[in-house]
């Protein structure tokens, strides 16, 4: 039952619903033609079924763990990171000035998801030294960047960020890490950090973490807040990893799944760092970094989806229980109808997920380069859908795999638990879904609708489009426009709290739209073929449930504040 | 955050909505009145609290393990079944003559649920046991029964339910164990059975498993089946465990959670049994116990459910993190719109599946009591969704009570992710929640939709009579019935592909209507109090789906078929 990266998916998105010849059309990304794509998509699509495919299960039974204070990864995980880092997969959009392959998003986003799928939990360090990366050839220094981009991109060193402590989680702000400067033009940082994802390693020459934490002159909350740089190893004048810093792992913790990525306890005494960006701007540095890591945790949740799918579809076409209900059927509960059933949710919803995933990308794609502001403020928009819903679909997915195995999900030796407990965290780091939606609902709307409403714009233009040849999908998708445009409407006139009340039902609702807009899409290019028939499938029995959700958006937050404290513990 | 059995909730719904009086009115259950059902409770909750909860992490830290063939149960489970055996709970409902309280499976199936949030690992000893007294009180003789119930009435024995081997899960009819006469009145049994729950203990003096077989001359399928009584011990003549039958536990499987509860693959050599019933009649006596133990399994969910929600509230209620939103409020995440509404959630939807849990129990007892066949149905018909519905809400409770948690709900050290793990097993045991639903769709229906109907109207009726005071949740309720009125109308003519390719979606629905006629009764009952601000949000906000749910049920086999089998994996 292993896995095989879906690159005819992202061939069939790429080219025939998204439009990635418009991203090739431009100066910046004229290199990545059809042929590059496809060579990429190939290439990446071995690496994972070959070498990291096979490295999911012994991350799982054999974790990371510390050793007197030395961190021993998970058996092959240092050959895995080895072979994504020598594949070049790291630096894939990192300037090629340092080593990087200049590749649009799109193509990163589609390799980071398949690795996702493959090792989910190995997948994480080279995510982690992408946002770095990000984070650093936007805000560091030309000294700063020509010392650790290519080291970075190469893989030879790893990043990792450093935001939350103990009480400052979706409250960054809060957090009391200190920065004093050294006088030398370095700074001194003293502070714990906990859930620290691939915090140390056993397999990079050095490992940079990207701290945030207050100088003495910053301001309680956010604005106060300084990004540092402070790698395990201080470079020496070659630049190589020299003397140790004054920092360490205090402690691994025990977690549901991701057992092959160590969550660290870090603890910094006064650790030599450099300034990234400016004093006191460590946030807008941060969400660089935290956009692109929201995207990818998004592809984390559709990997894992991919991954869970394809280990039910071949239990499924394995395993032999009752009489065949179906004439000319497989024989094996395949021909089951609520099998049946199962793997079609799971298969539409991956499609659908991943197509707003890459829309996504797309949009971060043309905003590089053109500089529009109207592909940047569509790639904002789409942030927080693409990673709460991916995160979902891994979660849902998932469970459905589990439940497709009957009793055999619920034992270990099946790996179909290990992606229900692996992608349970996606829904929860780089930003609760809960702060994913009051940001879709809050800062994505300071527009007054205007993305939301474009988008629905053109969702209904396609449906006109397909309305000849699919009048009954068209109609369908069309009409939860309509929904979907009345609750943005309430949406923008409605006060904060009564927003946020119906954050997370009208971001699972804009999902549900944007999927059958795709799924359309998709049967509009595949007439009479089966990328049409699960277009169907979904539009007819999994679109409808973006009703309920725009009812719960629309009831505001009096009726959930309707009991005390004492009454909901009553 | 420790654990307090929702007594209050019980008493609530047995006097004030389901109308426990009318089973205190009979003759069989008379002394069941007021006052014995609030002892029972109250007494059943302490050692819940007290005993129980306290092991439930230690179910978890030290499983269950098997020393050179030897059954060593976690730490303290010992001491915590013996507080069960001692207060009489596993024999609540059993026949007095034998040892039993004789009192309402109502009040058993409180309990249970109630035992279920404490420790859901250990409750499930007792569960089996319960389920093999039920078996034998309506199919063993009289010198079996007096043999066997008085020990498993009082705990000094358990017992357990031998189904399922590799070949044959869902389809019991394909097992191979083997039953020959001795020619003594005793049978040799011979084979493997998987997925025991506790098939081994080490604190009952006996473990009696009732074991499915097949006679020499039995027929292939269910019909060539008969049941057996496999005692670990042979009892000698004064009744007291004997010599060692030739049984043993192969193996422990490795499994996501219930990690305290051993799931044993149970080898028979030719083991003595008895046979419980006719010969080829198994499946009948199987029968009994299963439907029995289905009712506890959507127990467990619900009770995973409200130690989940316990645990998340008193976490929200003690985690402080970003600015309090709300004039007045605690400080803490319970402020925040978005903790909020999941915590009404998961309040709501426990609410909905204790009703309707109870609900099954109460026709249950009144079948009991009365003989009459149409309580009888009722119970048959309510059971696959109780089933069905308490382990989804289980589910999706616990999932939600993770994401409260924040990150902390990955860290195993809060608990949280132990109710997400232990439930995940509820939905597939006892018959997948799949086969629960099928069996509502087929074989409940084969009344032509009349017991289903007959519920319906009763959901009307009560709608209208809240129409003067609660107009709006009353026409909420009663729309969301002719909803579901013509979903059943159009099921009842469906072929059975038809149906079983919607029979999740219907099962679901049903339950959603059902919580929303029991969430109204609760707001009659309640009029300005919490229980009525609870329905508003139910009924306002989640009711709503039951409308997804009945567009999927009726779409039929032909779209979920659509994709070949190469199809799904391209």
């Amino acid at each position: 039952m292993s896995y095989r990266a879906p690159v005819s998916d992202y061939q069939f998105l790429l080219h025939q619903i998204l439009g990635f010849d418009r991203i090739t059309a431009t100066e910046t990304f004229a290199e990545a033609d059809a042929d590059v794509v496809s060579a990429i998509l190939t290439e990446a699509a071995k690496m994972c079924d070959t070498v990291m495919a096979p490295l999911q299960r012994a991350g799982d039974l054999h974790p990371a763990r510390l050793e007197n204070g030395v961190l021993r990864t998970s058996p092959g995980f240092g050959a895995g990171y080895k072979a994504i880092a020598e594949g070049g997969w790291i630096g894939m959009s990192a300037d090629p000035e340092h080593g990087g392959m200049g590749l649009p998003m799109s193509l990163t986003t589609a390799v980071n998801e398949m690795m996702s799928g493959a090792c989910l939990s190995l997948q994480l360090a080279p995510l982690m030294s992408q946002g770095q990366i990000e984070a650093l050839e936007h805000h560091a220094s030309d000294e700063m960047k020509a010392l650790y981009l290519p080291n970075l991109i190469s893989g030879a060193w790893s990043g990792t960020m450093n935001l939350t402590e103990p009480q400052a989680g979706s409250d960054v702000g809060a957090l009391s890490s200190k920065a004093t400067a050294n006088g030398d033009g370095t700074y001194a940082i003293s502070g714990q950090k906990i859930y620290i994802s691939w915090g140390d390693n056993d397999f990079a020459e050095n490992v940079c973490h990207l701290v945030l934490a207050r100088l003495p002159d910053g301001v309680a909350g956010t604005k106060g807040i300084s990004l540092f740089l402070v790698p395990k190893y201080i470079p020496d004048e070659t630049g190589k990893p020299g003397k140790a810093n004054d920092l360490k792992v205090v402690s691994l913790e025990h977690k549901m799944g991701l057992h092959g990525s160590p969550t660290c306890v870090m603890q910094y005494d006064g650790a030599t760092g450099w300034l990234v960006g400016q004093e006191h701007g460590g946030m807008a540095a941060m969400f660089t970094m935290m956009n692109n890591a929201r995207l990818g945790v998004g592809g984390q949740g559709i990997g894992a989806a991919e991954g869970a799918y394809q280990h039910a579809l071949a239990y499924a076409l394995e395993r032999k229980q009752g009489k065949t209900p179906v004439e000319g059927g497989t024989g094996t509960i395949v021909d089951h109808a609520d099998v049946r059933r199962m793997l079609m949710e799971m298969k539409a919803d991956v499609f659908a997920a991943r197509a707003i995933m890459l829309a996504c990308a797309g949009a971060i794609d043309m905003g590089t380069a053109t500089g529009e502001k109207d592909w940047k403020t569509r790639a904002a928009f789409l942030t927080p859908i693409a990673k709460a819903f991916g995160t979902e679909t891994g979660i849902r997915v998932a469970e459905q795999g589990v439940q497709v195995h009957g009793g055999m999900g619920f034992i270990e030796e099946t790996g179909a638990a290990q992606y229900y407990r692996d992608v349970r965290v996606t829904a929860i780091y780089e930003g609760t879904n809960g702060i994913q939606a009051m940001d879709l609902v809050a800062r994505k709307m300071m527009d007054g609708g205007e993305m939301a409403n474009r988008l629905i714009d053109e969702i209904e233009e396609q449906a006109e489009r397909a309305r000849p040849t699919h009048p009954n999908m068209a109609e369908a998708v069309w009409q939860a426009c309509e929904t979907l445009r009345e609750a943005t409407e309430w949406l923008v006139e409605a006060d904060l709290q009564d927003r946020f009340a119906g954050a997370v039902p009208y971001l699972m609702a804009f999902a549900r739209v944007l999927g059958g807009h795709y799924h359309l899409a998709a049967a509009l290019a595949d007439k009479g073929g089966p990328r049409e028939k699960l277009a169907r499938f979904y539009i007819k029995r999994m679109l409808p449930e973006h009703a309920a959700y725009l009812i719960h958006a629309q009831e505001g937050a009096a009726g959930a504040f309707a009991l005390s404290a004492d009454e909901l513990a009553g």
